[in-house]
């Protein structure tokens, strides 16, 4: 069984502030259907990226759209694609100095102050660890972090979250080698499912509901002692990238 | 809160099965942490393409690398990107019949007899709410259902569960509208939650487990008395499309 919850009553999270301090007395608030409350060995924790730049002082100023526009291409290594939006803006997909390709170069510019931008963690693996190491220490369990954010897809419609820092948990879940009921070996199936739980911890935290953070438990046959190699190895490099250059269709 | 189980003990399906008749004893035998059996209102029943494919009798016979290219080549619409394998194969992106954009133009040769190959099924919105209508009549409940299939993502490794067909559920939360802390109006966040469920039902059904159904409780306010505009309305339309033509890098 997969359960997962958002727990209200995270605070206004802002630069400086300690996370694993902040967040531990709303996790231990949680209860669980079992009647045990707070967190356990084997949970994510799941966090959007956007408490963690807060904390990380990821603020910048954004006064005007062409300060915007620099900010933007501050964090921006190439162009994908890009397309005039019908209100005369540029609606451009980029790849990151992260790695992530995302509108925007995943700068927000939505629940921040007026005038400013709100970049991403500058190390999403790393804030993962910290946490990690943060809960572990204030709870004496160990569980997993995952470092979220939104994006949207070629080809579909509408965003869902994916993971962008991870620590301590399988991010990708490797298959091959199983064979199927009639014997075959499973050629291909590498699972991606760091980001299927960032997908199933959306579903509970929401974006405007003010619930950052999600615990997602029953996965613990994923959670690892170690740290792991993080949610970097979940972007695909470039030998292996179809779509490098996407072609804007204007 | 969320919970997602994926029962055991769905047996092998086959071409003409009745695929209500079959899963609802699997579903009844289904026991939640409140205590309570079976399904309820406001439940979402996410299946596998794959048993609604075969209880559709959509195995053909591919018997040989080319059979199984020409399956292919049937149900692609246009090639997307195209790079030659390491093995002297060629990975096709394409998009199929039904909209999708994937590898293998959706055509399974995993977990079917040898000498065969699975198509998608032919209106997986169809199927969706035929299902709907199968469970509601033999238990009452007027749960949602989802058909998943699972592809690879450009940019990221692994794959991950989308939703292919959909019925009484909302397949995109449109949060638009909505104002973020600061009073301002979120401009762009429309959510694919349907993918979203899909992702978090794989977690429990896994690849090789033998569990190609799942259900997700807590997303009741998801679900829809009609059966909505269905999995169709989550393909990006052509207009929207910055990766029509994407461009093989070899």
């Amino acid at each position: 069984m997969l359960l997962a919850q958002a727990p209200d009553g995270v605070p206004t999270i802002t630069r400086g502030d300690d996370l694993a301090a902040i967040l531990v007395p709303v996790l231990e608030r949680m209860s669980w259907p079992d009647g045990s409350t707070g967190l356990a060995d084997g949970d994510v924790v799941v966090v959007s990226s956007k408490i963690v730049s807060k904390a990380e002082g990821r603020l910048v100023a954004a006064r005007d759209e062409a300060e915007r526009d620099s900010v933007i291409e501050g964090e921006t290594v190439r162009v994908v694609a890009e397309r005039a939006r019908p209100d005369g803006t540029t609606l451009r997909i980029v790849e990151n100095k992260l790695g992530l390709v995302m509108a925007a170069a995943g700068v927000d510019n939505s629940d921040v102050p007026q005038g400013t931008a709100l970049l991403l963690p500058e190390d999403p693996d790393a804030s993962a660890r910290r946490l990690r190491r943060g809960l572990h220490a204030r709870t004496g369990v160990r569980p997993a972090v995952l470092v979220t954010d939104t994006a949207g897809r070629p080809w579909r419609r509408g965003v869902v979250d994916m993971a962008i820092g991870a620590a301590g948990v399988d991010v990708l879940s490797d298959m091959r080698g199983s064979t199927d009921a009639y014997g075959r070996e499973l050629r291909t199936t590498v699972i991606g499912v760091a980001d299927e739980i960032a997908s199933a911890a959306e579903l509970v935290k929401g974006k405007v509901s003010g619930r950052p953070v999600a615990v997602v438990r029953g996965m613990g046959h994923l959670v690892t002692p170690d740290d792991g190699e993080g949610a970097a190895s979940l972007i695909r490099p470039p030998e292996e990238d179809m779509f490098r250059h996407g072609v804007a269709d204007d």
